[in-house]
């Protein structure tokens, strides 16, 4: 994989001239997305820019992202030869910090269930997961250093944990969803794909002007609260493992480390999370769906097919239930730095006709709480499991920072 | 004007078709629109549906709003010819509550300051406000009845104010601005306009269908605080007089009426609402300003010109005021139905070279609560001077009730 750190630092040093780092992505892009399928599109001419801290990164954009200079196709038919007139403010917040937008990325339709034909770099014979499905496997692939993707239920940090890079869904509206196709205007969330935790934070830094987003060298032990969410079902074995190797990592590394039971109104939350979602996307998608029911997709039609009995009564009960989950959650960090939880219940399932299920990401999304994805452990068929590590409503900061030292605590012998 | 509302019974009762309630505002925008310029395009071919509660209701909308039958052009060269792919979710919400979407109105560039060439039906040598100048002075020239627009500071309720008509800016999210083009996420809110609070009150209960948003008949006397934000500077006497007219109105038909401070985080929020409005404009806008600069609209890119330096600091810590002014506001609702205050400083600012100041609208878009203006005065020149009515966050049914018993209360010699 091309880290971002790794290749500032060479440019800083001036070891890598910026084009050829642009140069060595099309080279990659070249050379593997026949095989992996992570671009819809993509741009041969592509150049660096001379300035700005993302100079020479080269960055895939999930395909529901507004471009002007690309199409924007949603992963969907209806959406064919689609071209924003300008681009999303995430966007040109990349091009703003010198970042180069390389080309677009493959979504499921929408960013719902749709599989798209991405393979996983890690196991040809898997899904890459999804929404995300481009975006993750362009990074984990040695294609890019960075990608944009998006988050509605697990689409950010699935995708990652199948495919064994790092990931951050940041806090609800820390990078704005404008230009972005909604899903649910309550839950979508704009987040970044990078190599290893230092590298989403040092582009997340970047794109959004706040440099204190950067991971520092040695930091103290994060006080750790394991969270398994029995609320959601049982992991598979590795999922579990990757869990358990995690926690056991930070302790020795000197965390203290202690399992967390959470408030009955955040368990509820999790189970009102459809309710927010569906109801929300009959809004969202009511043009596609109304006036181009044929072409929709068959999985994301069926699902508005049968949530159709959603009432704004319930609707209202369900956005009470996450705001007293939200506060709920709020005192579980007078306790802890951080979260700690499964980001999928075990590694990527084979084939390509499901991207795996989110539902041990969905509670954190309507929580809007930042949630960094740290490669775990390595399952049979070389196929990678992740954890999350969460912190508390605007702390992507302190998310990030423990992501780092789980980290590094995992590279320990 | 055009009753939303009798246009509804005489639908019922079979004595007006809904193609003739269609082809008389047609008429109308023949008649009038040449003189007050409301509309940008409109279809001289527009049909009724024959279904639904807003069946044989012309509706007019904001030229920000996307619509896939009609170009979307934001009041900008930037984006002349645009034609959006779908419809907004609102526009879907209009047609599938049966309205026909009779054409899009005037806007200023990108619902910020730049004026339209449209007049105020009231008075043609002033202007009807902005930014949602062409759906005020549709309504208000009888041509349509109802009308959708935004506010980000006070661009439903100050034009509203000026041209005489009812409008609701709902709580925040209660309409989605999904498909609306963005100034502000924290501050867009999609609005209505329509001759009196009843009729925007049916118009809002059939798209969000919602029926208790209907205003009922005989309603008890609500608990009236008035606040004079102080903090914004003293009004015009024609606004002062409309406040005062409204309360001993409401006094006499026996709401308890008394004068409220608000809590000082509260004033403190009016303070830095410029800062989250601006702040994130230079993201919502970053294309436009970065890529387009010459052809901005003048007005709103030296506002963008002179707000470059607030970071992201700065933009945090207004946030976090503005959180907190949400909860001090919560409880100022615990000793009071509803609060009672300025839709503008006073009546229309003559000629079109400014749409007026949203001082006194600003603080209550950020709060995210509910604002009803009612027609209260008229000053010199005919022209109308509004009040606003507010109720706390999700109580829009409460604010349009309130709303209604003032404005029947105004009614009585």
């Amino acid at each position: 994989m091309i880290s971002l750190v790794e290749l500032q630092e060479s440019v800083d040093r001036g070891t890598l001239t910026t084009e050829a780092a642009v140069g060595q992505s099309l080279e990659a892009i070249r050379a593997h997305d026949k095989t992996i399928g992570a671009f819809v599109c993509h741009d041969e001419n592509a150049r660096a820019q001379g300035a700005g801290p993302l100079r020479g990164v080269a960055v895939g954009v999930k395909d529901i992202i507004d471009t002007a200079d690309f199409p924007t196709e949603m992963g969907s038919q209806i959406y064919r030869g689609h071209r924003p007139r300008g681009d999303a403010p995430v966007v040109m917040a990349l091009r703003q910090a010198g970042a180069t937008i390389i080309g677009k990325t493959t979504t499921t339709a929408f960013a719902a269930n749709d599989p798209t034909a991405t393979l996983n770099p890690r196991n040809h014979a898997h899904t890459p997961g999804g929404s995300s499905s481009g975006s993750a496997a362009a990074v984990a692939a040695g294609m890019i250093p960075l990608a944009l993707g998006t988050q509605t239920g697990g689409s950010v940090i699935r995708p990652a944990s199948f495919c064994g890079v790092a990931a951050i869904k940041p806090s609800y509206r820390l990078l704005p969803t404008v230009g972005v196709k909604c899903f649910s205007w309550t839950l979508d969330t704009v987040g970044l794909f990078g190599a290893k935790v230092r590298d989403v934070a040092r582009g997340l830094a970047a794109i959004t002007n706040r440099p204190e987003l950067a991971v520092p060298a040695g930091v103290a032990a994060p006080r750790i609260g394991v969270v398994t969410q029995g609320f959601a079902g049982a992991p598979d074995a590795s999922g579990a493992a990757a869990l358990q190797t995690a926690a056991r990592a930070a302790k020795q590394a000197g965390s203290s480390v202690r399992e967390l039971a959470m408030p009955e109104i955040v368990a509820e939350a999790w189970r009102i999370h459809p309710i927010v979602q569906e109801f929300e996307a009959h809004q969202s998608f009511a043009w596609e769906y109304r006036q181009n029911y044929d072409a929709m997709p068959p999985l994301l039609r069926g699902r508005l097919d049968e949530s159709k009995g959603f009432t704004p009564f319930d609707y209202d009960a369900a956005i009470d239930v996450a705001a007293r989950a939200r506060q709920a959650l709020g005192a579980v960090f007078d306790e802890v730095d951080v979260l700690l939880t499964l980001s999928a219940a075990g590694a990527a399932p084979k084939g390509l006709s499901s991207t795996g299920d989110p539902r041990y990401n969905r509670l954190w999304t309507l929580m809007g709480v930042p949630c960094v994805n740290v490669p775990a452990h390595i399952a049979e068929g070389g196929l990678p499991v992740g954890v999350t590590v969460i912190a508390r409503f605007g702390g992507d900061a302190q998310a990030l920072t423990a992501a780092g030292f789980i980290e590094d605590a995992l590279k320990r012998p």
